[in-house]
């Protein structure tokens, strides 16, 4: 029995690379900056997973996503020759990660799974960065649940089963969708059940892995669509 | 500048009372008991303060108001000649608080206020309960905030601020909405704007309080509608 679906955001519900970029560019263009900016996007993206690696150790204290976008941009920035940012226009650049653009088959196949399911996120972002998403984007998310509720990163133990323990129901009665093995191998570790979406252009050209399911997942769907379908919607 | 709207929920949102005292009464004769409903649903509610008060005082620790409502249930049974009442009956009238009809505004009002506005929750009922509340009632939420994300139950200052951590702006810049004169003064106390809106007949005939907005709060209005008027929407 599924209670819940709960999805992984960034890169499985949204193409954050298409979308930064696209703001990147953009802010360029109206401030006359010029630079590589998918490249910058790439890099940004890139030290993600070593600064949420340094809170997950315990070699830092808990430390919000928003902190950690800025203090990669303002490493970032210099290589760039962006250095001259003022610190308003570096706040600008960290918010383009909350207004970015779903995949064409999120928000037709979240729309059919909500009438007889919970769904809602379990991700990285934090509690503002999602709910400026959702409006943005229009996804009908019925709860919000992020790292910021549990102070800790996926995949540490303590994001899954405080998502179970704030929905109440056992770990099983929840599904995790997302397009990242590794995120579905830990919350079956926990006892979930799982679904894998690929996303095989959302690290653009130079994407490496996870082109496909590499476990026996629950359900292993094309997109959102497929697994409404699969899952009796 | 208000950026979001946060809304008490039991009595602000919901009438509690005629939709618990309805859910009972089905009960009753779908299994054959019969009692005063609507006594039971008044006391039940009425347990609600002091159960909370011994964990906002610290002489409990941090126990969910589902456990909460059973705890108090379990109590009252046997007064209303119900102690026969098994673990599963015992359990579904607890979930009856998850069901709770919205007042006639409510859900045009939210309408209304999201194009412009976050909406959110800021309850002492938990993450569960308010996201199965907001799919039967159709309650349009931006986001879930609940006493659950933060271990505390309201008025204690953690809720307040940490849900405007959570939003990633100042309590000035979140408005909360209560029917309820002392979940103002606490949220103005910690720098929120406020917002009155009247329910005189949430507690039934015996209403004795919050008939009237009691300070200058930031908006007294006369429904959500109202409020969503005065707030430009």
């Amino acid at each position: 029995m599924i209670e819940a679906l709960l999805f992984d955001v960034f890169g499985t519900v949204v193409d954050w690379r298409t979308s930064v970029i696209r703001q990147l560019d953009h802010f360029g263009r109206e401030h006359g900056f010029s630079a590589d900016w998918a490249g910058l996007a790439d890099e940004w993206r890139a030290a993600y997973e070593p600064a949420m690696k340094a809170v997950r150790d315990g070699q830092r204290a808990w430390t919000s996503l928003e902190r950690l976008h800025r203090e990669s941009l303002d490493k970032l920035l210099p290589q760039h020759k962006l250095s001259t940012l003022s610190d308003t226009q570096r706040q600008q650049l960290v918010l383009s990660w909350h207004f970015l653009d779903p995949w064409p088959d999120s928000v037709a196949g979240l729309t059919r799974l909500k009438p007889k399911y919970i769904i809602g996120t379990l991700s990285n972002g934090g509690v503002r960065l999602l709910t400026d998403m959702a409006k943005y984007a229009g996804l009908p998310w019925d709860v919000i649940l992020s790292s910021d509720n549990f102070r800790h990163y996926k995949p540490d133990p303590s994001v899954y089963l405080g998502a179970a323990e704030m929905l109440e129901t056992a770990p099983t009665n929840i599904t995790l969708v997302a397009a990242h093995n590794y995120d579905l191998a830990a919350a079956r570790s926990h006892g979930f059940k799982t679904a894998f979406v690929p996303r095989p252009t959302e690290y653009g050209p130079r994407q490496t892995r996870d082109f496909k399911g590499e476990a026996e997942w629950d359900f292993i769907a094309k997109d959102f669509e497929d697994l409404a379908t699969q899952v009796g919607t």
